[in-house]
């Protein structure tokens, strides 16, 4: 590791008292801290780059004098997989499916109900288990790559021995345990190792600003200041902008950093260096242990902000071609920008994020589709959304997409029609971008618009074995759900071998009659799009766009397999998308090149 | 000056066909440039520091030997104030007051009309003239003097010889003549003064884009790209972030900024250097001329992006401490960020400009009070645009209006709500940045509330010698009326003389129940601003200001101009403001600071 550093948080009855030694060639304690427990010992090891994979023993004494041993403790220290520093992360060359294990496929119905976990199967319950695990996800994965998606993000799988509630992962109680519900340690990192092999990249789902309330440490806790606000609950404000706003005020500021998300998940208090140590450690161990290929890192902002510029900068310098992208949840650009890689913020603050979760554009592919209740649908809400990418210091590294398990499911929002649906999804897989798509979208699974998690998160069909459908398999579904799935996976297949998606600029015209041209470009391919909002046929005057289009003659229309020829006017039937890669390409010339 | 080069336009037919010639200690020809229009002849002069003031006489000649003077031309040198390059622009300390010369006062009947000036005067059509002037001006000037108001704004007052629509001054016809309905060239300068007497700075409406279609230009253009889009009419597409836009297509930039206005508003090519350096020293002379505060610059984005920095570049190297003001009407912070000085933009462009109009705020300032289509009266609409902040290089520097001669009038957005109206202007007064009141607000005009410039630029009652009522000296005016009136004397008057408005800090809070909390603060004085649109009455907890209100026991509730304890719960009206200067000071120790 470029870190040769690693702190060991010891747990045992006033372990304080003791003083711990360490045998093992190339390892060293370097410092030993103890906090206001005398319950915890924080041991800094220096791992040696000679020292070699073994099981390391940690003997606790007295003193450094006293040569009797009062406890032991073993640690493995294990071999690092070749390359790993090196690991590739996602890109614009990716495609990300988002998954809700617990909804999405129970592969092992043993592991239902689990004894000593009182969260118990009760699939009748919006909120309740429903038994999703890693062997139906395992079981599936042909069927997530065959849709064209590269990347597989599962919302958390540590264990959340919470009484109720616990199915979404949020709230974990063991940081270094998968839940036995969906599985173990063992059988995550073997469905990292299968998806590999199907060319499918895991990213794991790290949560640094809170913990569930049965957590172990809630019975003893590290120290003092091991939780925010005193360990007491105190709601935040969710106002993200009191991290930028140079004129906020200190009490809302701290309001939100330290106020607590809802009871049941205590806030971490990253200013303690042992948690923050922790934290860091423990992305690492997971990356490490499971071969992981990104993280996404929950609710971003809400934790101390200078933990999360060092946490993402220890991440990265780990491994600097790795991807993880943030939640912030805000329609602010601004505010997303600020924790972006590159971005110079006034206040010096640096972030070293590659990613972040393309919330405005989120709002901006509902909006322009469906309107608002001020304004009806139009595509220059999605333009302009478009045209404030000069802020970001690398918009085409946002993470963009068309819902998650917070959001209402895209087809209810897009109010369930078909149409609108396939627009959202071209623009989601050609805008530029690493797109996103939620379980279940490509066959139009719906939910109420307004925020209901339990329902978002729907089990998908085929997942459960008495499933009457199966879309797995396309075992009945609706005509309209084949139809978006195989709409769904001919575009996302397509996506992979698109070099203009995956590196190629952006060049958008000004919507007129509600209908948005864009071309995805690089020096091999050309790629226009166009999305025509209109209820109405719109034709397309061809000379408009000649900057781009140049002597181009002919395309191949992609949704349709069709080779077409540019006509002066193209016609484009109402509410509907054409993807045309462009034919007979002379010497590029245009703005921006 | 800091630039020793003048640069001369000099018309004559075929004056390109002869060689200028001067003879005038300290003046020199530096070099000759002609066009394509024979008819035009630019000199390059170089004045000395040696040169003194005078007569100085051009003579044209067939070439540099010949002896025959065929045309001679006289041109002024004059004197250069004292401390003319050192003039203080208006500031933080400031107030603007926005007139409509031609709907303010009347004060001189005998030029409504003159002769070889077709638009004669008709008050009774919204778009006419209604006779206002320079004579008008000058006689009320004590007026804004005592409204608390330091700097004023007239909208342009050059000669405007357009057949229709001549009264608003956007479509000059001669760059260095005062309108002879407004005044002349002397009267202008004259008013300057007087007003300076009266702590009146006066800034100047400048206009880069476009002239009007009856300018002496049109007849005989100095050369064929002295227009844009080859000197026909297109219309601008308004899509103001195509400058900004790194996706944006070429030819949707060039409709932006070479389109035209409209039809009577030829759009000027500053590309051409002859017209770039026109421009900068038409507006270097006017400031001399006239001993100008400051300009305000029309339609600023559409002129071209790089003259505009040459512009705003080389006025600030003449007259650093000076002020302008650009008009960008965006409601996208980050367009309105980009024209600023110092802001570092990715594309590397430089701005110059001092100020910009913040057409957020004015936004937030009508939203926040009533609401729009989608949801009601919102302080939480204002607190995130002034969030927004961090995004300026500074954002105390920009100017906040609550409208202008393109807007519906105030007190009409506002639903003809006085309480409303004067929780407006108590922000207006208090946020940060340079406020601007349009003429008028102080006794509650109104317009139309959709676009209506003939109306919202309505005459200003007393400015005609038969109006029944009178606002400058308060006859026949409603209480309602009145009371604006008082009110916004009482504001302004008082702002004069706060320190922790015109260079102090800004702290606000997050909202509560529509109640909206923020103080300004220096090293001297602490100002608390509530701003309660809550329609009851709102209780609010003291303890949570504590971080800036610290041990201050009592306050001046300035509104009321009576002195108050600061109890635990303080009570606040629905719909009021309080302002309180805040007592007892000790040392502070607060954020930001």
């Amino acid at each position: 590791m470029k870190n040769p550093t690693l702190q060991l948080m010891v747990h045992g009855k006033n372990i304080a008292d003791l003083t711990p030694e360490i045998r093992y060639p190339g390892v060293t304690i370097r410092q030993v801290h103890r906090s206001d427990n005398r319950n915890y010992l924080f041991i800094d090891l220096h791992i040696g780059s000679n020292a070699k994979a073994g099981e390391l023993q940690i003997l606790f004494k007295q003193s450094n004098n006293s040569k009797r041993i009062l406890a032991t403790q073993t640690f493995n220290l294990q071999q690092r997989r070749t390359g790993s520093a090196q690991r590739q992360g996602f890109s614009n060359r990716d495609a990300i499916y988002l998954i809700v294990p617990d909804r999405f496929a129970n592969g092992d119905p043993r592991n239902d109900s689990v004894n000593g976990y009182s969260d118990k199967l009760a699939r009748d319950i919006p909120g309740g288990r429903h038994g999703g695990d890693i062997a139906g996800i395992a079981a599936h994965l042909e069927y997530i790559a065959g849709l064209g998606f590269t990347m597989l993000w599962p919302t958390p799988m540590l264990e959340n021995a919470q009484p109720i509630n616990s199915y979404h992962g949020y709230a974990a109680t063991d940081f270094y345990q998968i839940d036995p519900r969906f599985g173990s340690n063992q059988s995550y990192r073997e469905l990292v190792a299968l998806a590999r092999k199907k060319n499918i990249g895991m990213v794991q789902d790290v949560v640094l600003n809170h913990i569930g309330s049965n957590h172990w440490w809630m019975k003893d806790l590290p120290s003092k200041d091991w939780l925010n606000s005193d360990g007491k609950y105190t709601e935040t404000n969710h106002i993200r902008s009191t991290i930028q706003d140079t004129h906020a005020a200190k009490s809302d500021l701290n309001q939100f950093a330290d106020g607590w998300f809802v009871k049941t998940m205590p806030d971490l208090n990253q200013r303690n260096p042992f948690l923050a140590n922790y934290l860091i450690q423990n992305a690492v161990w997971w990356i490490e242990y499971a071969d992981l290929a990104g993280l996404r890192v929950d609710t971003y902002s809400y934790s101390n902000k200078e933990f999360l510029a060092r946490w993402s900068a220890r991440i990265m310098q780990e491994y600097p071609n790795m991807t993880i992208v943030g939640e912030e949840w805000s329609m602010n650009p601004n505010v997303v920008a600020y924790w972006q890689r590159g971005n110079e913020n006034r206040d010096g603050y640096r972030s070293a994020m590659p990613s972040m979760m393309d919330f405005p554009v989120y709002q901006a592919l509902h909006t322009s589709l469906v309107g608002d209740a001020i304004k009806p649908a139009d595509m220059m809400t999605m333009y302009e959304t478009i045209a404030n990418d000069f802020i970001y210091p690398h918009p085409e590294q946002l993470t963009i997409f068309e819902g998650n398990h917070d959001t209402p499911r895209i087809f209810s929002a897009l109010n369930e029609d078909l149409a609108l649906n396939k627009l959202a999804m071209v623009m989601l897989a050609t805008l530029r971008g690493i797109p996103q798509m939620f379980y279940g979208a490509e066959i139009l699974m719906t939910s109420p618009k307004q925020r209901d998690d339990g329902k978002v998160r729907g089990d998908f069909p085929g997942g459960w074995s008495d499933d009457e459908v199966n879309a797995f398999i396309g075992t009945n579904l609706t005509p309209a759900q084949s139809e978006m799935q195989t709409f769904t996976r001919r575009l996302f297949n397509w996506r992979k071998q698109q070099s203009a998606l995956h590196g190629g600029k952006l060049l958008h015209f000004i919507p007129q009659d509600n209908c948005y041209v864009y071309f995805r470009f690089d020096g091999r391919q050309k790629i226009m799009i166009v999305i025509n909002r209109n209820e109405k046929e719109v034709a397309l005057q061809t000379e408009r766009f000649r900057e781009i289009i140049q002597d181009a003659q002919s395309a191949n229309n992609i949704l349709l397999d069709q080779t077409i020829q540019l006509e002066p006017i193209m016609r484009v039937q109402g509410k509907s998308a054409l993807i045309l890669e462009l034919f007979s390409l002379p010497p590029m010339n245009v703005r921006g090149q």
